[in-house]
């Protein structure tokens, strides 16, 4: 409910803009006596960090998370874990142009008209730079997913570049760490690499889409009617910056089946579970995991800073062009992954603590 | 957080299944002063009713809503407000397939994993039938909205119906309430007639895409950054029965678009607001509406209740054959259009008193 | 967070005025396969009944409990369970005085002046009648805490009527149930016959105070800092009509005492678990259980409907003096005590779900 | 719903343990455009500071908070405030007694068992150093209550220190800042300094009652059934450290008042306002405030930690005697002022955007 904290029983609340002096993040209600440093968390942030590879900003941030409370001698004690990124750099350059003026598909207008004042510099509150918190909250999450269920597999995947998709026949997870965009295909990350290298070069930005699994999850997470796992995993990933779609399993391509393609049908399988013939339900049932891999995807809109220059308005409502310079991702979907990763995380972790007050200790798989 | 109230400030809790006595919900946070009689609600239920056509479950619901409290003298006394609609139709039948059987696709199975129990009758909690309540809720927020912003028009169309799409360009919002469909395509509506009769006749079911339109919201409803619009938006539609993916504004096509392509370019419009040249954002930016129209899409599955025998499991484990005879819905998304538009409609007033609350009375359009 | 919505993960929504239809309630998060039925909710919903004795209001209220979803075959399904009560014998008299003048020490004048309306028949929504739903929640809050932690005993008493207190050297559990005050001290409950009776008579009211116990609480329960389980419990008995003050074990004699006399010394006791010397804390440590018995009070004042003239002023602002007829309770700290006793019960039954959400299944003591 | 996230509208989240590296907390909901800066809060937190006399902890922390986000150009944005504050003055002593030994009165236990590890270096969470981040947030509710409602006063003062309390006759206001007990009877402190030097020398402790009071603030501030603000004021200061008892107004006196004597009687006042009469509501009725100045009082029980050895046990089980050295605050209640008027002005300044959520901008007094 409250605007800048998400989750229910595990849950979190950032603060931070991009150009202010540090970023950071509440993460309230893990469990006891969870083993957990700063390395547990560093290593996701490293995934997301920026810089990189040139096709991500070239802002240089270590992002190295300070832990400031809620863990004594190395374990979690059932207190709130207080993390801290400072900012170290934002240049303080000049934001003449984007202190005026809004760019078109970016939030400034928004921000603007709604409260009336506006931390520009480097995007403020607006930033991506937000989502390195969510990371960090998403690894604290994997570690208590991990701790109730034994080994749960959160991953991700950018399988979509622009127009060009991936080819799931070649899908390969093991190729997703060996090219800069997360992809799961070596041949599609081969060509993208020259059709970003060409848009980068342009100035201008491409939208992708997201594709993000989790494995491991048993039957029985999600609490119909209003906090539907499905639902919950929807805002989730609506949430992360640039996001204007999002689907679960079959998803969109489910209005085109008819009731037959699209039943999951069901055989005995091991340990008296079901055993799916096929997971267009993308794991999840009547809001609620079957047990299934858990299967989402988000499109990410291109990035809206770009070299083009594009028709807008200032603050005093003057019309005028704007060239936004800097240093911008030119495809932010790429250093979505890690952040969709940790969202489904922690709606995963939230809803493991909810199903197990209500319902006490769920069956592992 | 709980599981069955929705909204921070503008909220509902529903209850009910399908078979038992009765379905209602509580509205609660709605503004006092506001004229509001059974009436006012009745004619938004009427219009996802079962029964009005051989395309919709001929089981026959009056779905007459009773207001119990928190309406004086025919206004609202910023007291909680009791609905309830009784159940007249639930057939008493034998429901011996289902009681023991799982639905391929439905939440038969998850339910019953999940809890340990499941009332199978007609559903139970996981029918289509708890709808109702959020047809009822979307009517008073309906009218907090004209109240608070002056005229708000919230309405839904069916887009595409199985694998088959309108033509956009024979849009007409007056066709939707002329076919069975809230098609606004006459021509496509004429063609889903026959396609819709064949799934029908083979026991069939089929998927389809609902849109819903929320024009004469203003600039600034939305909260940053785990309360964004457009996160709500999609978790509300996202919750609705069968639905697999939502979108906003140009969706999952955004992925494939340039950054210059996507920029909805601004001039200086009527009122010092500004008049943006496209609407690829779909009415909200960085999670903060636009001014512009709020367009949003959700997908929905077909309906798992089918006649044709697909293999499943029983409560044993045992594996066998269901049929789901009964009275049901060749395509679910058709009574999801007043359903999706409800859901629309109390997102938006929960925003607005959320954004009046912190920043005090938005400036109307 | 909302206004009539109590708890976090056991939780319940009421609604409905005095003068309405109905009362009702929807009690979410309960654990599924309870067993349940309206008789266990009824048993002490009579308890708190009017028109018992003398001494309470003499309005005839059946207070029939109808249970209208999330049972099954006798069970909890896990889905929200909604309740109603219709309201049988609320006289349409005529209202004229309370109508239009403010009862002082009554919410007439800030109901009116919070939401501009006020419905005035039988005191709308502020009437003690809402105070039923509360029983009936605590009623499904009692076995939740049984099935989980095993014998539970949660009771409460009324120890001062007016200026009179008990002796609590003659405190005796049993008296509770023989008496129409629920006294614990036989000679306290005569004296305070002739007490009340000289009260009604006069048309006057008077305070009282509540005591309530839970014995069979384990350690652990409350989740500080904001959620500690004294500060819930404050705030549940705080919010019973007409209570003004609320403390735990020694409460306000704590001040008066040294540190060397609060401090509740500990000795090795049964099953590994402390043994308390004394229970100054009343059962509760740093907002969290202790294993002893929790022991609350709270301060009820005197009913504000009496038969004495009383200044005031009317809706139009203009002095007058108002009597109230009508049929009250002498004093409402009588019936109040059951309300306590739920009160403290669904914050219990909260608290436990929460921890177990955190730190899994909780020792029973 | 979150342990350590206070408040609805507007919220904060404290984080930090006594002798980790730092405190902090996020406070969210805050309006845009006030001005706020790190000295508007600083000179609250001065008042709280520990080591300002002879009569509190002698631990030096200069509490010097930073703001990390959520102000730009000396303006709030409506973005979350991050507030840090380094823990300077932590020794890195020898813990060996508290690392395994119970406090008798104090949490150590609890938290212990409820979590199975406990960070016992100064008290950890459970240390009153947690309030300093109440202190600041409150800072920030003030500016907020100034800024929609004109001047608003909050102010606390200590109305009895162990058994001696003041003489309200003598009550002025003035004193509370001259001697260093916030007393506002300058006869009663001059006697407490010898009473607390003799506490003080014998390694003692003692409690004490503070009283606060709100001026300023209109009819309407409060939202029944489940979230009035007496029982949200109750919750507040109920959840302060060492905390026993609430009340309001006539408070456990009102038991004893007849309904004649309870009634604050109107007539008709200033700007079509009421006049009340006396104030036994402590300025609420019905969970809404009157307009007349809110009047509330906390006990404090005496420090736990004391040089007299007391009986306990240890994390093993074993029997045996505890001394707590280190600096400790002789009456806890003194410092607690500063920290029960930030608890009322955070709850007040929630409720008023609760408030003009539902019902439109307030009037003003």
């Amino acid at each position: 409910m409250s605007s800048n904290t998400f989750g229910t029983l595990f849950r979190f609340t950032t603060f931070g803009e991009s150009h202010g002096p540090a970023i950071g993040c509440v993460v309230d209600g893990a469990p006891p006596l969870l083993p957990l440093s700063e390395a547990d968390i560093q290593v996701w942030l490293d995934k997301r960090k920026p810089g990189t590879s040139r096709f991500t900003t070239q802002r240089r941030e270590p992002d190295a998370v300070r832990i400031l409370s809620g863990v004594f001698e190395g374990k979690t004690t059932g207190t709130p874990i207080g993390l801290l990124i400072e900012n170290v750099d934002a240049r303080s350059k000049d934001y003449g142009d984007i202190a005026e003026k809004f760019r078109p598909g970016h939030a400034d207008y928004t921000y603007w008209a709604k409260y009336g004042i506006r931390d520009y510099r480097g995007g403020g509150r607006q930033s991506a730079r937000e989502t390195a918190m969510r990371v960090a909250a998403g690894a604290i999450a994997r570690l208590i997913l991990n701790a109730r269920l034994g080994k749960v597999t959160i991953r991700g995947a950018l399988i979509q570049m622009g127009p060009h998709r991936i080819d799931r026949s070649r899908w390969d997870w093991a190729e997703v760490d060996r090219n800069p965009f997360f992809c799961p295909d070596a041949q599609a990350a081969a060509a993208w690499e020259g059709y970003l290298d060409g848009v980068r070069k342009q100035g201008s930005s491409t939208g992708a889409v997201i594709e993000v699994v989790a494995e491991g999850i048993p039957v029985g997470l999600g609490a119909p009617i209003y906090g539907k796992l499905d639902a919950d995993i929807a805002a989730a990933l609506m949430g992360i910056n640039a996001a204007k779609g999002v689907e679960i399993g079959a998803g969109f391509a489910a209005a085109a089946l008819s009731g037959e393609e699209n039943a999951d049908e069901m055989r005995a399988g091991a340990d008296g579970l079901p055993a799916f013939l096929s997971n267009n339900a993308g794991g999840i049932l009547g809001g609620i995991s079957t047990g299934q891999p858990i299967v989402a995807r988000v499109a990410i809109k291109p990035t809206s800073s770009i070299l083009s220059p594009r028709r807008t308005i200032d603050i005093h409502g003057r019309e005028t062009d704007i060239v936004t310079r800097g240093r911008h991702d030119p495809c932010v979907g790429i250093r979505g992954v890690p952040v969709a990763e940790a969202m489904l995380a922690v709606v995963l972790a939230d809803h493991l603590l909810r199903h197990e007050a209500q319902c006490g200790p769920i069956k592992r798989r």
